[in-house]
C-alpha cells in the first residue's frame, strides 16, 4: 500500500489514465484549478448525483426539486450579503503582478520565522494580524507587512499595493443596453436559487412545512488559492437541500438532518470510522448551529458536506430587499412566520473525490512463482461507471456474436462494455481499473451449455452460470 | 381548443401555475430572457436528460460520454472562429442607450416603408443592407441608418454611435494576477469540450473510429433580442454528440444520424407529420452538410436539433493552435488522418417546450347538466414528472395508513405522489395538469379486498386492480 500522499498522487494519475479526470483544455496546457470529467468520470458523476437526487427527492415524501439557473438577479447577492462579505483582503506586488490573500502572506511569513528559531516574534506578528483583520484596518495590514519586510516569492521585492478587498464571485455583463450597469455574478453558491423560489414552490406545490426543495448544480468561486485537484475548484458542483420548518424547532431538525446524512454516507458502503462531525465553533453570520461531515482522504480529514441551520437569515433578507412577503401561513397553530431553515449541502466533486479514494486499491498478487499486481477501484456497483463487461475469449468461432447477443440483451437496463481485443487477463486488469463489477467471458463451452465464466471484481473468483441468469445477478446488485 | 397563439400563452401560464418553468430571480422581477425550472419542470428536464444520454450513450456501443467544464482556455475560442466571428454588428441610440442589431433595425424600418406602400424603397433598403453586411462595411451601414433617418423607438432620436461588432460570449476575469489578461469566456455551445478532449477520450478510452463523444451540459450567448419563453434563453443547455469518423465518409453517417435522431423523436410519442427536416442552404464555415430537425410548435415550425457534418473544421484547427497532433492512426487502412465528426446538437430547454406544447390540452368535458373541463399534459410516462399518485378517498378509516404502505412500497421504484386533501375529482385534475399517467385511489373496498382503483390519465378510464399488480402496472409503461 502507497502512503497517503503517494496514494493521493496515484489517485490523480489513476484518474487521468483511466479517462475519469483530466485538466480542463488540457492541449492549452491547463486552466487553474478546472476540470473535465472524461468518459468514465462522467457516468461516475452522473451516478453520484442520481443517487443523491433519488435519495433525497422521491424517497421523501415531502421534498421536491428545482433546477434554478445560474444567472440569478444582481439584488439576490446584495441580499445574501455576496456582494459586501463574499471576500478577502488582497495585496499585489507591483513588479511580479502576483495577488496575495493578506492573511496567507502573513502566515507564511510567521512559518518562517518559527522555522528560524523566533517562534516569539511569529506569535506577535499572528496576534497583530488578527486585530487588524478583525478590525478591517487595511491600513493597519500592509503596514505590519512592510515592518516584517515581507517579499513577494516570486519577484523578491516588497514593492506592495495597498491592500483592498477581492471579491471571489465572478462577474460578467448582461444584455443589451451599453453603459447602465449590468454586472451580474456567476452564483457562488447554490443555496439561493431556492430561496428566492420559496414562495413559487410552496404556492405552485401547495407544499405544507415541514418540506425541503433539493438543487443539484454549478457554482463559482474565484478562488485565489485553489489546488489540492478537485478538492478546491473554481468551478464546482453542488447537491443542495433547503428545509423549510417552524421557527423554534431548528435544534430537533439539524440533529434530524445530521443523522439521515449521515445514513446517506454509509449507505455508500464506507464504514463509519472514515467519517467524523466537525462542530463548528466560528459560525458564519447566517447560522445558529453548524457542522460538517469530514471523510478521512489521503490528504487527511476533510470537510465534504455542510449542515447548517440557517435561520429565517436569507428569507428574511429576501423579503426586505424584494419587498415581497415571504411568510407561510402555518394552519395548525394559525401563525403567519418567515420559516426557519436547516440546509444539507454536499460538494459532487468531493463526493466523487471521496468515492474515488476509498475505492482506489493497489494489491499484491504476487506469487512464489510470478509478481503480479493490480489496481482496482471497489466502486459499489450502483455507483461503478459500467455494470457488467462482456468479453469473448476469443475474437472467433462465433463467440463475438454470442458475447453480442447477450450485450443487446443487457444493455437497455444497465451499462454494459463489449471488449474483444487483447488477452482476457488483460481485459480484467483494466475493468478492474475502472470498477467494473462483473466480467463474464464467452467461451467454447459457451456454444454448448448456454453457460459463461462471471468473474467478480473484488474477489476474482469465478463461476459459470447460465446466460439467462446474467440480467438479473446484476439488477440484484444494483436494487 | 384555443388558437395556437392563444395556446402558446396559456402553455406559458400553465408552465408557472403547476411548478415547470418560473421567470428567473421573480421576485426581484425577473431576470432577462433566463428561466429557472420548478418542482415538476426540474424533473422533466431531467427525465429527458436522462433518456437522451441513455439512448445516446447506453445503447450505442461506441459512444461514451464526458462532462466538460464551463471554463475553458480561451484559446478553445480563437480556434473554434468564436472570437473573431461570433459576433453581430450593432449600434447604440445615444440618447436612450439602447443597443440594437443593425440588420433588425434596418429591417424594421424596410416593414414600415412596406406597410406605408413604398415597397419598392423597402426593397432597395433591404439591397443595400446586404451588400454593406457582406463587405463588413460599418461606416456605409451607419450612413445607411442616418439616410434612412432611422430613428430609435424608445428616445425617437437619431442620434446614433458608431457601428461595431458586438460578440455573444460572456466573458469574465479569473485568477490571481492582477494585471494580466484573465479573460475568459462563458462557453458558448458545449461541442469544444468534446474536441479539446478528443485526444484524450481516444486515448484512455482505447476508442476505435467510428465513435462518438456525448455530453450535457450549459451554455451561454448574450442574445440581443432573446425571446419566446425558454426558446431563446440566454443560459441554456445542450445535448450535443459529436461523431468521429474516417474522411470520405461524412455523407452516410451524415444520413446515417440524421435518421437516428428522428427515430428518437418518434419515439417521444409524437407523430412523424409534427417534425419536418429543414436542409441549410447557406452553410456555416465549419459544415459541409447540415439540416436541423424542426418541431411543429404553438408559434411554428422551430428548430430543436441540428445535424451537421463538421468536417475536420475543429480538430485541424485545434491543431493548429495548440500544436498537439489531433490524429487517429486507422490500423484498418494503415493511414493517419484528422477525423471528420458528425455532430447531433440538441437543445434541452427546446425539448422541454417541445414535449410540453405537444403534451398540453384543454378537454371540454360539458355534459348537457354540467359544464366541465380539463386541462390536461399527455407526457409519455417514462418521462412524467410524477408516475403515481396514491390517494386516500377520505382522510379517516386508516385508509391514510394503506396508502403510505403503498408509497413506501413502490417510491423506490418511481417517483409517487401522496395528497389526502380536496375532493378526489380536484385532485385528479390537479394530476392531469402535471401529467401524472395513473392515480390510484384507496377506498373502503381496500380494507375488504385489498384492490384499489387505478384511474388512467388519458382516458379518465378506472379499475379495480389488486394492490400487489400496482408496481408492474407502472413499471411495464416505464420500460
Amino acid at each position: 500500500m502507497a502512503t497517503d500522499t503517494n496514494k493521493f498522487q496515484a489517485l490523480i494519475s489513476h484518474a487521468k489514465e483511466y479517462g475519469f479526470i483530466f485538466p480542463s483544455s488540457e492541449i492549452y496546457d491547463g486552466l487553474g484549478a478546472v476540470y473535465d470529467y472524461g468518459q468514465w468520470g462522467s457516468e461516475l458523476k452522473k451516478n453520484i448525483k442520481d443517487y443523491w437526487w433519488k435519495s433525497m427527492t422521491q424517497m421523501y415524501e415531502n421534498i421536491v426539486g428545482i433546477d434554478a439557473a445560474i444567472f440569478m438577479h444582481p439584488t439576490t447577492w446584495k441580499a445574501s450579503g455576496h456582494v459586501d462579505n463574499f471576500s478577502d483582503p488582497m495585496i499585489d506586488n507591483k513588479d511580479s503582478n502576483k495577488r496575495y490573500r493578506v492573511d496567507h502572506l502573513i502566515e507564511a511569513k510567521a512559518d518562517d520565522l518559527e522555522k528560524g528559531g523566533h517562534a516569539d516574534q511569529a506569535e506577535v506578528l499572528l496576534k497583530e494580524m488578527d486585530t487588524l483583520l478583525a478590525a478591517s484596518d487595511f491600513d493597519g495590514l500592509k503596514r505590519l507587512i512592510e515592518t516584517y519586510k515581507i517579499s513577494c516569492s516570486v519577484s523578491g521585492t516588497s514593492n506592495w499595493t495597498d491592500v483592498r478587498q477581492f471579491n471571489l464571485m465572478f462577474s460578467t455583463q448582461m444584455g443589451s443596453v451599453s453603459d447602465e450597469a449590468n454586472e451580474i455574478y456567476l452564483r457562488p453558491e447554490t443555496a439561493q436559487g431556492i430561496f428566492v423560489n420559496f414562495l413559487n414552490v410552496q404556492k405552485t406545490g401547495r407544499m405544507k412545512i415541514p418540506f425541503g426543495i433539493a438543487q443539484i448544480g454549478k457554482a463559482f468561486r474565484n478562488e485565489i488559492v485553489a489546488r489540492q485537484f478537485i478538492f478546491r475548484m473554481r468551478e464546482f458542483e453542488q447537491m443542495e437541500m433547503q428545509f423549510f420548518i417552524r421557527p423554534g424547532t431548528q435544534k430537533e431538525w439539524y440533529e434530524y438532518w445530521k443523522e439521515e446524512r449521515m445514513k446517506w454516507h454509509l449507505s455508500l458502503g464506507i464504514p463509519a470510522e472514515r467519517y467524523r462531525f466537525h462542530d463548528h465553533v466560528k459560525l458564519a453570520h447566517y447560522a445558529d448551529a453548524a457542522c460538517d461531515i469530514e471523510y478521512n482522504f489521503p490528504i487527511g480529514f476533510k470537510e465534504v458536506e455542510g449542515i447548517h441551520s440557517r435561520t429565517d437569515f436569507d428569507l428574511r433578507n429576501h423579503q426586505e430587499y424584494s419587498k415581497k412577503k415571504m411568510q407561510y401561513f402555518d394552519s395548525e397553530i394559525n401563525q403567519n412566520y418567515i420559516p426557519y431553515v436547516i440546509e444539507t449541502s454536499i460538494g459532487v466533486d468531493r463526493t466523487v473525490m471521496m468515492v474515488m479514494s476509498e475505492a482506489y486499491e493497489e494489491q499484491d498478487l504476487s506469487t512464489a512463482e510470478k509478481k503480479d499486481s493490480r489496481v482496482l477501484l471497489k466502486l459499489p456497483a450502483k455507483l461503478a461507471p459500467v455494470k457488467l463487461a462482456i468479453l469473448p475469449l476469443v475474437k472467433k468461432d462465433g463467440l463475438p456474436d454470442i458475447a453480442r447477443a447477450i450485450m443487446d440483451e443487457c444493455k437497455p437496463h444497465f451499462r454494459c462494455f463489449y471488449e474483444e481485443k487483447d488477452t482476457i487477463g488483460k481485459r480484467y486488469r483494466r475493468m478492474d481499473a475502472i470498477g467494473t463489477p462483473f466480467c463474464v467471458t464467452v467461451d467454447h463451452q459457451t456454444k454448448e451449455d448456454n453457460t459463461v465464466t462471471i468473474r467478480y471484481r473484488d474477489t476474482m473468483q469465478q463461476e459459470r452460470v447460465n446466460i439467462s441468469e446474467l440480467k438479473n445477478i446484476v439488477m440484484q446488485q444494483l436494487s
